[in-house]
């Protein structure tokens, strides 16, 4: 829509954001709304939302308690806005759409631009979505249909379909007053794409640089040329890299005959970026990246699975100690101090690679990168802190246990441990990449299972082999 | 600049872009630079980084080896892209810009966005800026001078100077005209911004908006009145939080008075969250977020500040097992099983902590979230996965050992460790959060000390009480 309609002064709202009052809804808009909806007083709850964006709704519902949030929802459901639905997150969007039913989640899709309306249809069970797509006419269910058919995570799933393509013969005041009769736009765009007679782009123009260009000039005059077509099955990770190496705040997408069929925007890669980055955070320390608002079965269901390998990866670290039991009961010392070695060996190598899975990430690393300068480095560092610390509990286990060999044995187990980490913890996600697999996935549980055992095996054998 | 220059056919470069040669410089381009560089082979080199983005270019210049590195901006000294520079990673940068000396780089200065020349003057030394300021026109340097006194990380610092501002009451028309006159317009903008005669905003308009609108409508009836105003001192994680929440490309950034003073882009916003999710994830495992190309020395030292702390955790650690010699000397199946409590604890833990941290920074958690909800729901996730890995343990040990009671002991302390990590892993960064501390910083190690010393504690106390 272009003008708003009213005629009268408008209502506006222009204020400094205060950063104290930035995120989340309010205390004083909580307790009220959570007033309102014990009184059933349904126009006070109307009032209190009346003015608030989509996404701060959103947030208002996400806080409410799960009984107070059904009711808010069953309260407000013939105001509450498309955009709202999809601000939700997974788990609490699921419950929301489960409460309105079919009927009335058609009503909110067909409000919602293609892409956001996608992301919706594809969390619904089969049936539900079946439901849903039924109640939608047949132009844009087929659109939506097709959305579906996309990858997961591809640039297809990401795009809208609503663009602005114009042909290549036109003018920018052709193009000026086309888009001042057209009924059919985005919302919001920001470039327009030339396209040829098949719908192939040409070329893209920014509106700013179309706004300062004079009414006779042709398009293909100052279209940029330098134009990077995301084909649809790209991975989402893939088109964010694209954004963000270039600067984009909107790229083409093609089908596989390089026809134009949709457009991602910035707003969609600004949720992929962050995705992508919780992900990485996430399988890195072992922990699903499922929703916040999950239900505690089944966090603790996705959480058992590194929980496993953790047991797996003790239990290895166990027999290693237990083959050294003779030695520890020869001097008990060993065990107050054999942790110290895991630890610290642990704890360096978690450091090591999540720099090294971060740097892979954001393609600090490429696949032309030299992985011997890279590894080298890391052993020189792991070598120097090595030896800091080693030099530092070398003397402070001499003096506990007045034992000056003890301090040398756990210097030694020490140094080969931390190098040990800086050398794993480059190494493994490194080759994890080449192969093709997700370096980010239990890299920490599975490199602390190595500094582990190495450190149980490294300082409990040297003792035995000097100390005994 | 709006029309680029040429009239001949125009050389277009349309390509759909191949994932697989989407990141960093081919390992083709690289050879071929190394081996230009190697003959000293200038224009070959010119000719091969031609018509590369200066993304691109920056890519390749840190692929290149430091030597390399050297003689590439020696040879491009004269062509290299203001671009260029300001892509580069910190340690790099700082490399070339020291290499290209202050006259040059007050060249590059001039020809950037205010953001980006802050950006690249904010690294130097204070002598450097000095004399690369005195290089750069009276009218601009004061600008920079400006922006390099808003607080780091700041919206002031994120902004450009370059905006479009309109008076209220032109119509479409006149700023369509105004925009093809003027000289001094930002490259690219998204946004008008209406303002009053002192320059305080009033509304923005999407150019999208302005352009479908007709020419004699008046600004002031199309523009958005819900104007979010940046102050210039917001932190640059609040600024992206406010495009992230509201989908924002553009935003108006103003002064004390509630002028206008520059506006934020979302390729800066970008940038940023990108920053702030790969800080975070540093934080908590401990790691230092220098960029990658540091050097060795310089990364170690930053590493030590965390491996100190582990340190202390392990000694904290080491001097609770101390306390029962007596008992692992009389049982030293202790010594063999003990590690495993502390690690099941610090895994879970870890995985706890990283999605509180995780769903602070993302706003899923707010000052007006409910905290007994939140850590009542990770006390029955820690308890639900401490039943089940108590129960797989207690067996495994009984028979492993053949002593029933170490596997109750084992099983017992199992679960006050896992359901304190869980009760920890909520509350210690919520409580970090709440005291106006980084719940990030250290969140892992200080967790991991915490589950060490009472998953020994508990189980050696547990063997003392039970078992001698």
């Amino acid at each position: 829509m272009a003008a708003p309609e009213q005629d009268e002064e408008r209502e506006t709202t222009v204020e400094t954001v205060d950063e104290e009052e930035l995120y989340g809804p309010s205390e004083e808009l909580l307790e009220n709304v959570s007033a309102a909806l014990a009184e059933g007083d349904i126009p006070q709850v109307e009032t209190l939302i009346e003015d608030l964006h989509p996404a701060d709704v959103a947030d208002l519902i996400e806080h409410l308690a799960p009984e107070e949030r059904k009711l808010f929802v069953e309260i407000t459901r013939h105001v509450i806005e498309a955009e709202t639905i999809s601000h939700l997150d997974e788990t609490v969007r699921d419950e929301v759409v489960e409460q309105l039913g079919p009927q009335a989640v058609a009503e909110v899709v067909g409000e919602l631009d293609t892409d956001d309306a996608v992301e919706l249809l594809e969390d619904l069970e089969p049936e539900q979505q079946q439901e849903v797509l039924q109640s939608i006419p047949a132009e844009e269910r087929i659109l939506l249909q097709q959305g579906l058919t996309f990858p997961e995570d591809s640039a297809g799933r990401l795009m809208q379909r609503e663009l602005v393509a114009v042909p290549s013969h036109w003018t920018v005041g052709e193009t000026i007053d086309f888009l001042r009769a057209a009924k059919e736009l985005p919302d919001d765009f920001y470039d327009l794409f030339v396209v040829d007679p098949t719908h192939k782009p040409l070329g893209s123009i920014p509106l700013s640089r179309a706004m300062r260009s004079p009414r006779l000039t042709r398009l293909t005059d100052i279209m940029e040329t330098e134009l990077r077509l995301v084909p649809f099955d790209m991975d989402q990770e893939a088109v964010a890299y694209l954004f963000k190496q270039y600067a984009l705040v909107s790229a083409p997408v093609v089908d596989d005959a390089g026809r134009l069929i949709g457009v991602v925007t910035v707003d969609d890669v600004v949720r992929v970026i962050d995705e992508e980055a919780e992900e990485d955070l996430m399988r890195i320390v072992g922990a699903s990246d499922t929703d916040f608002h999950a239900p505690a079965h089944l966090i603790a269901w996705q959480r058992v699975r590194w929980l496993v390998v953790t047991l797996i990866n003790t239990m290895i670290a166990a027999t290693v100690i237990s083959q050294f039991q003779d030695t520890i009961q020869h001097l008990v010392a060993l065990a107050v101090l054999m942790p110290i070695v895991a630890a610290m060996g642990g704890n360096a190598g978690v450091q090591v690679i999540t720099v090294t899975v971060r740097a892979l990430a954001t393609r600090d690393i490429t696949p032309q990168s030299n992985v011997l300068r890279i590894v080298g480095k890391e052993l020189i560092v792991g070598f120097l802190n090595a030896l800091v610390f080693a030099a530092i509990l070398g003397v402070v286990a001499s003096i506990w246990f007045g034992h000056v060999e003890l301090g040398l044995v756990l210097a030694g187990a020490m140094i080969f441990n931390m190098v040990w980490a800086g050398f794993a913890g480059t190494l493994i996600p490194l080759l994890m990449d080449r192969l093709g697999l997700d370096p980010a996935i239990g890299a920490g549980p599975f490199l602390t299972t190595t500094t582990d055992v190495l450190g149980f095996f490294s300082f409990l054998g040297l003792a035995t082999l000097f100390l005994t």
